[in-house]
C-alpha cells in the first residue's frame, strides 16, 4: 500500500518523529491534500511545548497549508461552488465549525463554535480524520472543512511560486478576522502593535480600509521595514524608543488625538497595557497577539477605556471567509508578502524550524516536504 | 434688585455655604430656570471632595434637575423644535459640547467633545453662566445648553409630582447610552452589575431591547428588590452570595453560556474583575460605574477577552439624545421610578444630603429649594 | 409496514389528495416527527396555486409545524445542545442552508443561502426526505436541520395547548429577521402595514425594541384589535380612513416626523407606494411581505428615499435563530399568541383551509392530523 | 469703501448679472474668504434654472469653493481646533446645521438636519449673511460654519495648484457620505453607476475600502478612463454596450453574484431600475445621484429588493466630516484628481460655463474671480 508521513508530536517539547500512514481515500466529501508547504505558526510553538489545553499526543502540527489535490470525488466543491478536481491547488480552513450552535447560528460567528476543532491544534493522530496536521506530505480533509480552489489543476504555472499563499491561510485570516469584527472609518489613524505576518497584513488591511496614518511599533527592524514597504506612514522601533518618547511620537503622528484604532498584533502583556494608552477618545483596541494565558495584566481601566468612551475587542480567530479576504489580499500584493516568508525548510527538519521560530529568527517560515 | 441663591463650595470637603446672587436676566437664547428639585449624584460626594480634576473653586454641585422656566426671550426652541415660554416645565442636557470639534463632528459623538463642559461639574461662579449648578434656587442656562420642554405651562398638573423626573437627567441618560452605544439582540441575556439608579434604569431599557434573562448583582437588597419589581428575572445578593456560588448562579440562569451582555454599573474594581468573566462567548462588556481613577484593575486579559472574542465598551456620560430617551423611559414606569427617590431633603442641608450619599443611606435623593 | 399519510398536491390549484406512506426509520441524524399542528401560510396558497417557481409536483405542503420526536437516533442535538429523544416537543427550521456558500460563509446570512430549499415548498415527493412537508401526520427532518426543542418528553404537559406555537415558526420567524437587519433606537415611532400575523408579531417585537408609538394600519378590524391588545399605542383601518387622512394621522402620532421604522408586511403594491411616504428623514423602510412577484410599483426614488436619506431593506425569510428568538416572544405571550389561531382544521379538510385563507376568513388556521 | 462682487442670478434661466457689495467685515466668528476657485456642481444648474424649491431671488449661486482668509477674529478654529488667520487657505462645508434638532442631535446626522441652509442654494443676497454663496470674489462664512484649514499662510507654496481641491468640497463630500453610511467590506465587488466627479471618487473610495472588482459603467469615455486610471477594475461604455450585454458583463465580472455594492452617482430614472438589477443577494444599493425629483421609477420591488434582502440606502449630503475625508483622499491623488478639473473659467463668464455644464460638455468646471 502507498504510504504519505508526517513529523509527529510524540512528546511535548522534544524532536518530532518521522512516521509513515497508509494513503487514505476519500470517502463522499473528504478531500486528500498533497502539501506544497506548511507555514509555522507563533502557535506551533506553544502547542508543541505542552502549552495548549486542548493537545492530545501523538499529534501532528501543522494548520496553514497548501498542496495539490491528490484525490477527490465527483461533486465536491469550494466555498464559491467551483468544483474540485485532482490537481487544483488550494487552501483551506485551519478550523472545523458545526454550523449549528448558538454561536454559530445565533451569534453568526462560526469562527467561535462552540464544538470548533482546528487542524494541527485539537486532534491526535488517533483521531478522525487521523492525518489531520499540516507537517505531513498529506493531509485529508474532512467534508466539512471550508476549502478556496486557488488555480484550476489545467491553470498552473509551473513557474510560479505558490508557496507563500500559506500566510494567508493562519497570519491574514486572523487579520482579516480583525477588521471584520472593527470598524474604520476613512481616514482613521491606525497604530499596530507587532510588526509580525499579522502587523504585515494589518498594514495592508488598515490601507485598504482607508486609514490615514498607519504606525507600526515593534522591535525587530527587518520586520518593520516591510511594514514601510507595505504602506506604512510612521514606524517606531521599541528597542530604540523609549516608552515615554513613543507616546510622544504616536501623539505627533496623530496630531494629539492617539489612535482611532489601536491593533494589539504583539502577543504581550506590555503591548497591552502600553496600547491601551495609545487609543484615542472614541477609538477601538482590537487584540488578537494574545495567544495563551500570560495570567492578569494591570490595566487603568477608568484612564485607558471608560473615560475615553473607547472599545476593545478581542480576536480569538477567523474562518474561512476571513481566508478568502486575505487570499485576495495576497494576490494584490504577492511579491511584497512573498518577502515575508523568510525561510524555507525541509519538513524533515521541522524541529529545528521550530526551535528558529521560537527564537524569532523568522519572520516567516514555511516546511517543505 | 431681586435676588437668588445657590449652596456654594468654597472648600473642598466643607460644609457648603449659602450665598446670594443677583437674578440675572437672561439674554438672547439663555434661560433662566427656577429650579424645582435637584438630584443628588454619586459624581458630587467626588466633586465635593475635591476628587475630580476638572472642579475650580468656588463653585455650585449639581447637574441633574428640573424645573420651571422663570424667564426666556422669544424664539428659544427644545430639541423638537417647541418654543419655550415662562413656566414651562423642562429638564436640560447637564452637559454642553462644542458640536463642532472631531469628536462631535467626526466620530459624531457629541457626548464626548473635546471641549465639554459641565453643569455643576466644571466651572466655578465666576465663569459664565455663573449661576451654573442646580444646587440652587436658580440656575441660568446657556443659548447652546440642549433642553426638553417636559410640559407646557398650561399644561401643569398642581397635583403631579414632577420631580422624580430629575433622575432621568443623569442616572438614565447614561443608561440610555450605554444601550445606544452596545447592540442587544432579542433574547440575549443580560447581567448587571449595580443596582443604584443608573442599574434601575438598565433593567428596564435591557427589557426594552428584548432581554431574555436579566439578572442583578448588588448588595443592597432594598435596590435588588426594586431591580425585581422593574423586570429583573433573578436577584444576586453579593452580600449573602459567594463570588463562585454567584458564578454557579450566573451559569445557571443563562444556560451556561453567561451574559451576552454585562454591564458594569456598580463603579468598583472588584466588579470589573468579577464581571468579565460573566461574559459569553462573543459578549459585550459596557463599563459606565467606574467615574473616577481607581488606579489598576489585574485582568485576565486572554481568558476574558480575547478567548471569548468579547468586545468591551467604556462609556463615559451622554448627552441630551440619552436624556430624552430616559424621559420616555421614565414617562412609561413613572410610578417604580418615583420609587427610586427614597429622600427629598431642603436645598439648605445640602451638606448633609451629601454626607448621606456617600453613606450610600439613599438611592436617590433631591435637594428641594 | 407502518403507515403514515399526507395531503398531496398533484395538480395545481386542485384539491389536495390523502396519501399513504411507509413509516420511515431515521438514519443518522434524521429525526422522524408526529405533526402536533401544521401551519396555514398565506405562502402555501400561492404554492397551491402554482404560483411559486420553485414547487415540483407532486408536492406536500407545509412549513410551519410542530410536534413529538415519534423517533431519533442518540446523539442528535439541537441548537442549544440539548440532546433530543422520542417524545420531545420540537419545532424545526422551515429552511435548510448549506452552510458552506457565499451567502452562508461570507455574508453571514445563512437565511439567503443560495443553495437553501424548504419543507413544504421546494421538493416533490419524490425528493429526498420525501416525507418533507408538514401536511402530514409525519414528517421526515434531515441531518442538517435545526431543530429546536420545546418542552422535554417527561415535562409535556397534557393540559398545555401547544399547537399555536406554530406561529412562531414561520410568521414569528420572518418578523425576527426584520428586527435582526434593522436597527431600532430606543423611542424611535414604528408604523406597522399589516396586522396578519406578521404584523402582530412586529407590535411585539417593537415593543420589546424599546419603540415609544406603535402605529398599526390594516383593513381587518378584528386584527387590529388584537394588535391593540398586544401593544399597538395606535391603529388606522385603512377602509373607513382615506389615504390623505392617514398621513395626517401618522405624522399626528409621530410628531410630525414620520416613522423612524415602516414596516411592510402586507404584500401589496399599493402598501409599499404608501409606506414610503410614512418614512422619516434617516427612517428604515422594511419590507417582508411582498413574497410573489408583483410586477413593478411606481416610486418616487427622490422623494421618498433620495431627500430623506432613508433606508430600505428587503427582508426574505429568517433561520433557526429567529425561531428561536420568536419562540421566546411566544412564550411571554402565549395568551395572547393563542389569539391569532383563530381556526384549527382537521388536516384532512386541507383544501378547504385553503380556500378560506385566500378568502382572509382566518387570521391563523391550523391543520391538525 | 472696499468694493466685492458676486455674479447673481436675478431671474431663473436668464445671465447672471454682475454686482458689486460693500465689503463686510467679519463680527465674532465670522470669516471673510477671498475666493480661489467655485466649482461648478451639476445642481448650480437646477437651481439656475429654478428647479430647487429652496431657491429665493436674488441670489448667488455655489456651494463648493475654496479661498484664503481675507478676515478673520481672534479665537476661531476649525474643525481639528487650529487658530485661523489671514491669508489661511480654507475649504468650508457647503451646509450649516442647527446641531440641536432631532436629527442632528437623536438621529447623529447633521447632514440631514431639518433646519439645514446652504452657500448658494438656499438663501437670497437679502438674508443673512448675503454675501453667502461662492460665485464671487468673497463669501462671509457664519460662526457655525465648519471649516478645514488647508495650508497655513505662512506655508502656502506659490508654485502648487490648489484649485482642483474644490471637487472634494461637494463630489468628494457626498461620495464620502455614501461610504460613511454603508459598509463595504473587504473583497466585496463594487459597481458604479455615472462617472462623473462622484463616480471618480467612488472608485478611490471603494478601492480604500477593500473593493475586488470595481466596475464603472458610464456613458462617457473620456471620463470612464479617467475612472479606469482611478483604479476601475471594468469599465462599460453604455453607449457602445446594450443593457443585456451590459448584464452579462457584470455577471462575468463578479462571479455570477453582481454588485455587493451598487452605487446609483448618475442621477437618471433609467440608472435606478437597471442598477438594482446588479445588486447581489445580501447586496447595498446606495442612491446618490438622484437630486431632484424625477417622478416614479418602476421598480420589480419583489425581485430586486425583497427576494434579494437587498438593502437600499438614500444618500442626500453630506458634512464637514466628509469634506474632511474627502480632503484626505484628494491629498493622496492629487495628480490623478486635478485631471478631473477639465474647465477654468471667469468668474465673469459663469452664465457661458452653467450652459457647458448643462451640456455636461466637461467633467468638472471652476469658476476663477
Amino acid at each position: 500500500m502507498e504510504k504519505v508521513y508526517s513529523m509527529v508530536v510524540e512528546e511535548f517539547g522534544k524532536p518530532l518523529k518521522y512516521k509513515e500512514f497508509d494513503k487514505p481515500v476519500p470517502v463522499g466529501g473528504e478531500v486528500l491534500v498533497k502539501i506544497l508547504a506548511s507555514g509555522i505558526c507563533g502557535s506551533d510553538v506553544h502547542v508543541w511545548k505542552g502549552e495548549d489545553k486542548r493537545s492530545r499526543l501523538p499529534m501532528i502540527l501543522g494548520h496553514e497549508g497548501i498542496g495539490y489535490i491528490e484525490e477527490v470525488n465527483p461533486g465536491r466543491v469550494d466555498l464559491f461552488g467551483n468544483e474540485l478536481k485532482k490537481g487544483d491547488l488550494i487552501v483551506w480552513d485551519r478550523g472545523v465549525s458545526c454550523k449549528s450552535c448558538y454561536n454559530c447560528i445565533v451569534k453568526r460567528k462560526p469562527y467561535t463554535c462552540s464544538n470548533r476543532w482546528s487542524y494541527g491544534f485539537s486532534k491526535s493522530i488517533n483521531d478522525y480524520p487521523y492525518l489531520n496536521g499540516s507537517y505531513s506530505s498529506h493531509i485529508l480533509l474532512t467534508p466539512d472543512t471550508g476549502i478556496l480552489q486557488i488555480v484550476r489543476a489545467e491553470e498552473i504555472n509551473e513557474n510560479e511560486d505558490y508557496i507563500p499563499y500559506a500566510s494567508a491561510c493562519c497570519a491574514g485570516t486572523t487579520t482579516s478576522c480583525v477588521f471584520e469584527q472593527i470598524r474604520v472609518e476613512h481616514s482613521d489613524n491606525v497604530i499596530i502593535q507587532g510588526p509580525g505576518p499579522l502587523g504585515i497584513y494589518a498594514v495592508l488591511f488598515a490601507k485598504e480600509a482607508g486609514a490615514e496614518n498607519i504606525i507600526v511599533i515593534g522591535g525587530t527592524q527587518e520586520r518593520l521595514d516591510l511594514c514601510l514597504e507595505a504602506g506604512a506612514t510612521h514606524i517606531i522601533n521599541r528597542n530604540l524608543i523609549q516608552p515615554e518618547e513613543r507616546m510622544e511620537k504616536v501623539m505627533e503622528y496623530t496630531e494629539g488625538r492617539g489612535g482611532d484604532i489601536v491593533l494589539e498584533l504583539a502577543g504581550t502583556k506590555e503591548a497591552v497595557k502600553e496600547g491601551l494608552q495609545y487609543v484615542a477618545t472614541n477609538g477601538t483596541y482590537a487584540s488578537a497577539g494574545i495567544a495563551v494565558d500570560v495570567g492578569e495584566i494591570g490595566i487603568n481601566w477608568f484612564r485607558d477605556i471608560v473615560r475615553k468612551n473607547a472599545t476593545v475587542q478581542g480576536v480569538w480567530v477567523g474562518d474561512i471567509k476571513n481566508t478568502y479576504q486575505a487570499i485576495k489580499m495576497y494576490e494584490k500584493h504577492k511579491e511584497l508578502l512573498a518577502k515575508m516568508v523568510t525561510h524555507r525548510i525541509p519538513l524533515k527538519e521541522a524541529s529545528k524550524a521550530l526551535q528558529m521560530m521560537e527564537k524569532k529568527e523568522v519572520i516567516k517560515a514555511v516546511l517543505i516536504p
